[in-house]
């Protein structure tokens, strides 16, 4: 199966903490990169990760507080110091590209590459982005600033053929893309030998789900069913569940209720609050609502 | 001896890597706080040395590099997160003020506290800041955008009075302050016990000379001379001395030559390039020519 990993960069909430980065994620989706939000000390933890800065070209950024974006400009600086050429795309609202373009023109006048900025609404329902692995659509989340959610909706791979049955029918080398494709093979005789026999099928399309700060909002409910996984925001445990209301956060068992009502295969909480040394108690309350949950941490990596 | 500490909160140059973060000093002088710099993370850095937020009141900024202010945006944040109500000073170039200002609007509107930007010239060597301990002055660097160093003078402290004297002569209370402050001690009989006598002379005031990126420049010997601790840039190995110039940085070696010429007692370096996976290199090339050198690390206290 080919890679669709999360590595989780930081997964602290609005105070970063010596065991906490703010928040930042990058999917690796066949070996292109896809980072959500990017706060303080994300680059560092990009180098951490061992990952490829140059595999990077879209950035998604879900709300305009400081813990989810105060790490591009270092970001951006940084790929300007080594050269990048490839214009890297920024996908947020579109108050980001206001409030990052006099920083822009101050300290990255003449970088050898270009910043894009993709603006969209802050209500918007739209696939904000596709290219031929990945459709990125944005959903609206419940906070106290405008906030998006994104589903990443893999794109179906090709069949896979059955070389012992090419070789059975003699099919030339030249039909096997129509074949991948989902045509049926068609002898010099004329007999029809159906795609079902030459192929097995592609492994079903993935879909991961990120779900940024928000106060709990059964409405989400359609954007994220049926997700191989989905990460929620659990900033409290449920002792906590009213100051949760309060700061338009959720606690880890509403996070669980949000993947149960989903029907998800795996949860994947972070966004945790300073105030909580072991997370253990934020992962037990989920855990009675959703068993399949586990813990965000700097530097692990989720596999779909 | 009084407090006169240097924490080394980050001294890697413009790309910061898993091993030095970007640049930030503070100084504990007397328990006060004084920062120079603030690269990103610095915040993270900061809680990392154990040391008290709320100490903190006044920023140096050396110049208008990302790797010595992007920090800024995300300190001030957090200083509002947690209910901070003192005005935190930030001296630098009128420049930092202007690139700040939509930042700080967008994202700390409401917060609990006032930033106050007190701006100089880009040529200044004014006296900048000073308190009852501290007297701090600006000079300019030679690097590629307008930068400056800091002198950070400690103010003479009192004259430490002889206990075993005080009570040979019967001498009350009330008159203590005045004999600490160099005043003689006449009898009710009308002798004059000289001040001499009553007291031990206070411990010399201290001198820390920061040098932030800088091209080696001769005529920087007259802020640096006499300093108890010069920290100086030291980007590049000899081997990159045309490097250094070109890019308006210092090898070890010319930081090196700095403190001899300025007759320092000891010289710190940092601001290294990411180039190098071991400084030992520095440290060797600029113990050649001035021996009491030390390397900068994150993390480490250099006191005065």
């Amino acid at each position: 199966m080919e890679k669709f990993d999360i590595h989780i960069l930081g997964c602290g909430s609005a105070l970063p903490t010596t065991r906490h980065n703010a928040t930042s994620q990058v999917i690796n989706l066949r070996d292109k990169l896809y980072m959500i939000d990017c706060g303080e000390g994300t680059q560092t933890q990009f180098r951490r990760a061992q990952l490829s800065f140059s595999r990077l070209n879209h950035i998604f950024i879900s709300h305009l507080h400081g813990d989810h974006c105060f790490g591009l400009i270092g970001l951006i600086s940084t790929f300007g110091l080594l050269g990048r050429t490839a214009t890297l795309h920024v996908h947020s609202f579109p108050e980001l590209e206001e409030v990052m373009r006099p920083q822009l023109d101050f300290f990255c006048d003449g970088m050898p590459y270009d910043v894009e900025f993709h603006p969209f609404s802050h209500g918007c329902t739209d696939i904000i982005y596709e290219d031929r692995s990945v459709s990125v659509q944005a959903f609206p989340l419940s906070h106290r600033v405008p906030c998006c959610g994104f589903v990443f909706q893999e794109k179906p791979t090709a069949a896979h053929i059955r070389r012992e049955m090419i070789d059975f029918y003699g099919i030339p080398f030249s039909q096997i893309a129509r074949i991948k494709n989902g045509e049926d093979y068609v002898t010099p005789e004329g007999d029809v030998i159906s795609n079902s026999r030459l192929t097995l099928p592609a492994a079903p399309p993935r879909k991961y789900v990120y779900c940024s700060d928000t106060r709990f909002n059964p409405n989400n409910v359609q954007y994220v069913k049926g997700a191989d996984l989905l990460f929620h925001e659990a900033t409290f445990a449920e002792s906590e569940v009213a100051r949760a209301a309060q700061t338009f956060h959720s606690t880890a068992r509403q996070a669980a209720e949000m993947a149960r009502l989903s029907g998800v295969k795996q949860l994947l909480i972070g966004h945790f609050s300073a105030r909580y040394t072991d997370e253990r108690i934020l992962l037990d309350e989920a855990r009675e609502v959703f068993p399949s949950t586990r813990l965000a941490e700097e530097g692990r990596v989720f596999q779909l």
